[in-house]
């Protein structure tokens, strides 16, 4: 059996940057999600196993809060571990640590296990009993909860996308990633060069497909504090909250 | 003194991988740029070395021809070496290796060395007359050497592109490989069922920098040839030519 924590290394090479050397919070986003890939392929319910069943795991929450990013040519780890398993979707967490062993941030997902056939979730406790010993408080995940992030009612879109090639996973959809890359396409770069985003929460609620045309709406709640809404003709398939703040001492932009 | 070829490993990540489990041909140009980095690192004419003379590495053209893409999962080798060091731009070459051993493609890349304050290249010959010294040809790249990439003249753009934060690197300009996200984000997913991209050539003409609007121009030479033309009010950026070939035997997708 695996370990119910599990530890990867993911060395930030220059193509995880951004101009300020600094790896991007869309490239956290994919640490979280192939760390999750790798800790269940190990405990045998990963994607090509379950796929046997007729079962999938969707993406349907996730939350990243950070302390700061880390640098090219920085060596960080991602843990994870599942923390509860639930009726009909399970918490799965991440902790990130540099290379001097400093915590510098924390992930939490939810996930649903779909039905591939009826596009139904599945009675996890039942389907799969043996998640349950996944499960373990061994590290604490300090970050809050997933936030409610209402819809955002404004007339004009920041943003018009067409969903292409480069935005679609191996189920055909938009790559849960994708949506916050351009999410933080949004934002001037003034927001980056004096501050970090600290915390972004997404909800997914209905899929993105190859040319659909999407409009990005977006809220100020308050100087750091930001909605972001994707609809689909009209209706919301993905929001997000952005919440920036000051870069850190030591996170500095070098140049 | 490092080796005159030098060999990195890149694991196949899921966030590297299409819908079809294949590494994208952006990730493969990722992978020759942070091969380049580590290798001039190593040899003490890396960016962070070449910065305290007031000089950096430029990229002027890039090539890339792939026999076949690897799956998630697989591990790449990435070998790179300098083939030739000239009055005013360096050759460097790569080899791409799958974890059985087969090579899978070849890269070419030419390199400017230019003066930051005065925006001009430098005679490298004079400048680093030691370059001379890690030119090997050990390894043969058996891939042709750029190809002449023509203008394009349309009147309708097949793409409009705002420039923004995702898309610049440390020199505030637009990422070199973004050129080559956006160019295969042109093509029809059905392209990428059938076919893989055999060859990529593209010329860097002049920098985008954040909030330039693009215009993307394309003209087919053939079913298989297609010419983008990146321009800037009216002026050619950057051009690519994008050379598809169907899928080889063994490189299908599985789903």
């Amino acid at each position: 059996m695996e370990e119910k924590v599990s530890s990867y290394k993911f060395p930030i090479r220059t193509f995880a940057c951004d101009f300020s050397e600094r790896a991007t919070l869309p490239v956290m986003g994919n640490f979280v999600l192939e760390a999750a890939s790798l800790h269940s392929n190990e405990g045998n319910f990963g994607h090509k196993q379950i796929s046997k069943d007729n079962v999938t795991w969707v993406l349907s929450r996730l939350s990243i809060e950070m302390y700061e990013y880390s640098f090219c040519g920085e060596n960080l780890t991602v843990q994870t571990w599942i923390e509860k398993v639930d009726q009909f979707f399970t918490q799965r967490c991440c902790r990130f640590t540099d290379s001097n062993g400093k915590v510098t941030g924390f992930a939490r997902s939810i996930w649903v296990a779909m039905d591939i056939k009826t596009r139904r979730p599945l009675d996890i406790r039942k389907w799969r009993p043996d998640l349950a010993n996944h499960v373990t408080d061994e590290i604490a995940c300090p970050i809050e909860k997933y936030a409610i992030i209402f819809p955002v009612n404004k007339v004009e879109p920041v943003m018009n996308y067409k969903i292409r090639y480069m935005d679609i996973d191996i189920n055909h959809h938009m790559n849960s990633i994708k949506y916050i890359e351009h999410t933080i396409n949004i934002f001037d770069l003034s927001f980056f060069r004096e501050k970090i985003i600290h915390r972004l929460d997404i909800v997914y609620l209905a899929e993105g497909l190859v040319k659909d045309k999407l409009e990005l709406y977006m809220q100020d709640v308050s100087e750091e504090e930001y909605l972001i809404d994707f609809k689909k003709e009209g209706k919301s398939i993905c929001r997000c909250r952005v919440v920036w703040t000051p870069i850190p001492p030591g996170n500095e932009v070098v140049q």
